[in-house]
């Protein structure tokens, strides 16, 4: 299976520019030497329109329809990030979007993702990917997969080419996993253009997939009622992609876990410290740089903080923690 | 008396490029849209290493000081964010800093000015002008004023030139206002680089001294026992400057006030809706859009969060009260 070029990935970031953010890099220790001597940063892919770095997949993927594909719209099955990212990047390119979600998923999300301009299609949650492939075949829409799709990794990468111009001496990049998308399109971006440069994948041990198949050499799916254990939501995909799988095989030097405690405080560290608001899976890789610092590789250091959708309880719930 | 060129400001953005952070202009509402058509944007400058833009104004200043004044160091005092800006502006240039702060200040408050790196004297609040200009006739040390400064005005300015160039169409900006130097800054820049853009000063109508100056034509000031009131407290200071009202008079096309209800709920959005963390303060400028949006003129609109230093009772609080 091809590997993404950083060409692709180049590609990607200037097809994405009027929809997505470049985002800031935030210090998460404000210290009194220059900012930019900060031991962590923290790359706030939540400021994204969305909240959350999986628009840059989807405009990607959107921006390469021909014609005749317009015409006839996408379609996608996601109850999350994917679904509001799929949603708005149709809509800013004045194409119909469809988006299959499960009946019972959280109200606030279903608002969300026809605020964003798609028709939602609701469904018993085993049924979610037989009705999208029903819908992609009845109407010919085009299916924009979440992660283990060449055009969403080649848009995702662009986090990691904005990484390394906007820390040019970057040592280490932890990057949180679920089904790869992030990962592989960051490490391929990185690694080609910053051979030095360590890229670290972070899941929360209760759903420690990629992990458990790192070590062992092969990719591995975990059962989602191990997975769903984690308060990381957007973390609970049992098993990384095919193609993400060849991504990180190539690409990725280490994959860490964390605690769900870790998960937790860093959290309220990046809301506390950045002035930003992350989820639970969005605080995922700065957690790795809070409990493993002994494990880490030394030197500046970026945390992707992938998204920042979580409801106002969780989040004050956090805040009342204290650090 | 001289009011700051647009080259000052030019010269003050070359200076502070290190040092702060060119912030992201976020939509409040995520529309249907492409993001570019959102019609009203957040300047978010919260997101500053001190969580305000007080660090802009500072850091020109400390850019400037001759080799004998960096020797001797500087000086000022505040319990806020000028506090925080001008010692962590100093550490970055490596000059020390004293900061005096009434000894009734919110230890976070002392403890973040001890971080950043300055040397905090604590005075009864009554001394604290009289112990500031001790210090700098005993050491020689450089007083840096919190607004009524033309180098502090200059770096503000620095805002107003990111927003005319992040937004060329921008029609509205939405300044809040406490001693004035950000909208003098703000208003000195955008006028003088898009005539057309209409520039409003937004006050919380406790704290409304400045819109009432401004209707009648003279600078006027409310007793602090009035101002104090407000819950936006890094806009309760009584009185613009003297330099700043020249400033307003020359380049300011109105200003109104907003309710406390109103700021609150301002808070709130941006929080949910744009993921940063804004103090109410912060928030100040966007109640405007919320609370007088038939009284605006219509097009794309920018509000500056102007920081986002808010204890996280407070904000757990406001996320608690819903939309």
């Amino acid at each position: 299976m091809a590997l993404v070029t950083l060409q692709q990935i180049e590609v990607a970031a200037s097809r994405i520019g009027a929809t997505c953010l470049r985002t800031p890099v935030l210090p998460l220790v404000a210290s009194a030497e220059r900012c930019d001597a900060s031991p962590l940063w923290v790359k706030a892919e939540c400021l994204q329109p969305t909240g959350a770095f999986k628009l840059r997949g989807a405009t990607n993927a959107v921006s390469q329809l021909s014609d005749e594909q317009r015409g006839r719209g996408v379609v996608t099955h996601s109850s999350g990030n994917h679904a509001q990212a799929v949603a708005f990047a149709a809509a800013s390119a004045g194409v119909r979007a469809r988006v299959v979600m499960p009946e019972d998923s959280a109200k606030v999300k279903i608002e969300a993702t026809r605020r964003a301009g798609a028709d939602v299609v609701l469904v018993p949650v085993r049924d979610r990917a037989s009705a999208c492939a029903d819908i992609a075949a009845r109407t010919g829409a085009e299916f924009i997969g979440p992660y283990d799709d060449p055009r969403v990794i080649a848009g995702q990468g662009t986090v990691g080419l904005e990484i390394v111009d906007q820390i040019p001496n970057v040592q280490v990049v932890l990057v949180p996993v679920s089904g790869g998308g992030l990962i592989s399109g960051v490490a391929a971006a990185v690694k080609q253009r910053s051979p030095r440069t360590v890229v670290i994948g972070v899941e929360p041990e209760l759903a420690g997939d990629l992990a458990a198949g790192f070590t062992a050499g092969e990719r591995q799916e975990w059962p989602t009622d191990l997975t769903a254990r984690t308060v990381a939501d957007g973390l609970r995909v049992p098993s990384v992609g095919v193609l993400n799988w060849e991504h990180i095989s190539a690409y990725v030097d280490d994959v860490v876990t964390v605690s769900e405690q870790a998960i937790l405080a860093a959290m309220g560290q990046i809301v506390r410290r950045c002035r930003i608001v992350v989820e639970p899976s969005g605080a995922t890789a700065a957690a790795a740089w809070i409990e493993h610092a002994d494990r880490l590789p030394s030197g500046s250091t970026v945390a992707i903080a992938s998204g920042g959708n979580v409801d106002p309880e969780t989040l004050a719930a956090v805040l009342r923690t204290g650090e």
